[in-house]
């Protein structure tokens, strides 16, 4: 690092001249992507598979490798530590989780990883031990892809984990849970306890997996809150009868009534407006079959907000006008809600710290809610904690045609660098 | 039979005074129901499957008991005769289909069957040999419910079965059609070639499969017309993407489209009022994953109309429709017609002389189209034919919960013994 570069870092100014910093993050990105590429396109890396423990091996040697110390803890979280000299020193935490979905991108999780990784060793070279320890964690699972459970790193960081339901957890296969965690070598008292009373802050950076910051053509989102999510299964019951012979005034069509209920729920969605969506993603018809007015059609409705006082009157509104289309068409409707999470606020001093780097780097970012579900909002509870995107092309994830551009990934990487400096090196933080 | 009843019936001026008429039809609708009796509810008789033989083999069994000369055809309709003293006389010929749908209702087909039965042993009994021939079919096939074929039955008695298609044909276990007919004993040349030259009129007794004469408090519906349909499948083609980062106004879904084309095409049909009927049946959406919003849906749309014109014009603006909302939000659609059936007119002679027996009998009928596909709508174009309704209890068919009181079913039986006489006995036919 040159002088100039080392002074301005320090006064929190400007962006760090890295050589091939976008070059590296892109191939770290892809190096991680190798270890559970589908033959049907994309990344499969489910919990506790073959090639998620690849992945994790990967991850440790390549900690080793770059002078971090290493531990896993008892469900196989990976940790790479850059230590303090003060053994008593707490622990800023970086990272995201290493699992995908069926088919998923190479970004969704992996970039939190690789740039805390590169993060790390540029702040080793660079200034050495830090005064308080600086870590990333490679979390062994937030998806849910494999079993019908979902953030099992962070819940055992932050020890709300539900280890009395995994004995009647098993996947599509049949595998209990508890049989391919110790497999996979976890949970037989051979690592630390995974929960962590020392951490100081933890910082994700993820991919938006939404379209805003591109389309508003900012690199940076600073996440203010995750939203709060309710879903619902509605299921609307008729009368199957013939398609030929029952006039249309003597039918009780379950098909047609949910897609008034559908249409309806997303013109109020539109006159709502953004923040909020609205989103009817599984519909199943009974009997559904060509020729038969349909009895019966079952949808779930999943609905955000960053405010959960308007989340809850959408809701309310909602479900109100399922009910009023189902009196009106003879339809008899049950709703049963199965998620009701509130909105999680990021922490603010954080947020403040983020937006003042950014501006010192003169990188364009943006204040925003996540609509998307993340480890932070596991941390947020209980460490002060941060959530940062980097944009999505076309908002695409989940998909093999996940992207996002190696300017975008680096300036993350950039700010990250900074923060973990300033919280990680400073005698005392702000 | 009394012998005012004999004058009366001569006369063709009431209603013969057949002790227990009621009691024995629904007996024998009872009777039948018992092969293929289904553990799920109601009956499975699917072609050349062992209820089917049984059921078969019970009628043949009936027929021969009741005095009628029985035979089978190469595909396996049953027919029981009773023959005229001329050898060369032509046959008047009654009956509908012996299998059924996936737990299907006991009256569908079984009630035309079992009327023509009775209506022969009837004739049998009381006038002895008739001018003509006089026979009772029970026809192999009408509903396609195990093979992707229909009308295997009726397509055969006249003469345009596709019997170029058959090798390419399997049930859904993957068994070969030729192999389930060969298993059953028939299609190896042992039996009458099933093409039918010498039908002078064909007759069939059908429950309504609606609740129009339900409605009315009318127990006979003499059709005027099988309604003309066309089928279509409507493939409408989004993006997915995630339900929580997706703004409303950057969606592309392909659910929302698909509801409100269903919306708009049922408020139309609506307007179009009856005849008409337009029924959404089926629709599969894909991902179909609660948390993403769907980038597929595709689904059937089926359109009935008596007149071929009225049908051709609701179906160019109900596609119209589609097309114009698939381009308001951003949608590609793929339209696929795969059926196309123009109305078919019942016999207009016939008819007349169905509604005289009617006003004799005092018993109220209403001129009506068929809303849905029979045999008739197969053999009319050949022979002289007539299909005439029982009401349906609710208008509920292909279901357990079929159903039609012993007093419709006989006022139906009532009509038909006296227009078999008039066809079969007269010496000549008006």
């Amino acid at each position: 690092m040159k002088i100039a570069d080392l002074q301005r870092q320090k006064e929190g100014s400007a962006r760090m001249d890295i050589p091939d910093l976008q070059e590296q993050v892109e191939e770290m990105v892809h190096w991680l992507a190798v270890h559970g590429a589908d033959p049907e396109g994309g990344v499969t890396r489910h919990l506790y598979t073959a090639s998620w423990t690849e992945a994790q091996q990967a991850l440790e040697r390549k900690m080793k490798e770059w002078g971090l110390e290493t531990y896993y803890d008892e469900v196989g979280n990976l940790y790479g530590r850059l230590a303090s000299s003060h053994s008593e020193a707490g622990a800023i935490v970086t990272g995201s989780h290493v699992d995908t979905v069926k088919c998923g991108g190479k970004y969704d999780g992996a970039f939190g990883i690789v740039a805390g990784l590169l993060a790390l060793r540029y702040l080793k070279e660079t200034y050495g031990p830090p005064v308080r320890n600086i870590e990333v964690v490679s979390l062994c699972e937030e998806e849910g892809s494999r079993f019908p459970l979902t953030f099992w790193g962070s819940t055992n960081v932050t020890g709300i984990a539900p280890w009395d339901r995994i004995s009647q957890i098993q996947d599509a296969e049949g595998v209990p849970f508890t049989e391919a965690m110790i497999e996979a070598g976890f949970g037989l008292g051979r690592y630390r306890n995974p929960r962590r009373e020392d951490i100081l802050s933890f910082i994700e950076l993820h991919i938006e997996q939404g379209a805003v910051l591109e389309r508003d053509g900012t690199p940076i989102g600073i996440v203010e809150q995750i939203v709060g999510q309710k879903r619902y299964t509605i299921e609307c019951t008729g009368e199957a009868n013939h398609a030929g012979t029952t006039p249309m005034d003597l039918r009780k069509d379950a098909l047609r009534g949910s897609s008034q209920m559908i249409v309806a729920i997303m013109e109020s969605a539109d006159r709502a407006g953004a923040p909020l969506v609205a989103t009817v993603g599984n519909l199943k018809v009974e009997p559904n079959v060509s020729n038969v007015i349909p009895n019966k059609a079952t949808f779930t409705l999943d609905i955000r907000h960053p405010q959960g006082d308007a989340l809850d009157a959408f809701c309310e509104e909602a479900i109100e006008a399922c009910y009023t289309i189902a009196q009106e068409r003879g339809l008899h409707i049950m709703v049963n809600k199965h998620l009701d999470a509130r909105p999680v606020e990021m922490d603010a001093s954080l947020l403040r710290r983020i937006e003042r780097i950014c501006r010192h780097q003169d990188v364009p970012y943006k204040l925003m809610p996540s609509g998307a579900g993340h480890d932070a909002q596991i941390m947020a509870p209980r460490y002060p904690t941060s959530l940062i995107f980097v944009p999505s092309r076309r908002g695409i994830s989940h998909s093999p045609e996940e992207y996002t551009s190696k300017e975008d990934l680096a300036a993350g990487v950039q700010v990250l660098i900074q923060l973990l400096y300033e919280l990680g090196y400073a005698k005392e933080t702000e």
